[in-house]
């Protein structure tokens, strides 16, 4: 995958988490992912269509949505409830949102979030690649995992 | 929710069966959805974006999705590999793209599908209402569940 629609990404969770969330973070290295094994409980899921296509989603466990959430809405959460769910979904748009803006070009759109919670693996289209992002914060992992595909423009436009 | 958005759809799921996965099928009356309890353990995730936003979630058992993905495919599939969860994401693709073709006005983006696989509940933003579609095949039940809200024109367009 091209590293002008992966820069984006990690500007963008660290914009997010530098003036939304303010929680401390560490961004670790971007790698390929390899499977799809389920790691965490709770995702957020960014769908994203135009002149690029793909998905973006951010996997984290309950202890860590639980802080995010609290940072994000200025009080303490302690159950997975839907103001907890509303957030986790905002968090996935804002990455996405402010990622998509430094896009090296062509119109792309966002959907609105879906969040899923339990044992779960999202399984990415077959035979694309996708990149996952670890970020530390003190309550444990997020990973956000990213999967695009440009669309080629057709010849006669 | 406005009717005119989900007539479209009990027209879709019509369609994709009788054209594409030919498998005899009932479409039951559509309800509104109360809570996000889990159903099933397959769901196929389509995001909308543009004048309309919101998600298309079918969400199925391993064995609707082995007959829907069989059928598909034009092979018996036994397990949930890769082609089965190709299939199910298309399936969704399928529907959501030919519903929005009938949506009474506007541009509507439709995302790639995400897969979801394990005991797992779809949350869809609080304070939305979603209408869910079943949809009966010998072997077992489909959901389709449409949570939609239409963006309003700004003023000055």
């Amino acid at each position: 995958m091209d590293v002008r629609y992966i820069n984006p990404f990690l500007s963008s969770i660290r914009n997010v988490f530098d003036t939304m969330i303010h929680v401390p973070f560490n961004i670790g290295k971007p790698r390929l992912k390899e499977d799809s094994t389920p790691l965490y409980d709770i995702s957020g899921i960014i769908g994203l269509s135009g002149d690029v296509t793909g998905c973006v989603v951010i996997n984290l466990s309950k202890s860590v949505a639980l802080q995010i959430a609290s940072a994000l809405l200025f009080e303490e959460m302690t159950e997975v409830n839907a103001d907890c769910t509303d957030a986790i979904g905002e968090v996935a748009n804002m990455i996405s949102g402010n990622a998509k803006k430094d896009f090296p070009d062509g119109h792309v759109s966002i959907s609105t979030p879906s969040v899923v919670i339990g044992k779960h693996a999202v399984v990415y289209p077959s035979n694309k690649p996708i990149i996952s992002i670890p970020c530390e914060t003190s309550a444990g992992r997020m990973l956000v995992d990213v999967c695009l595909q440009t669309v080629p423009v057709p010849a006669n436009v």
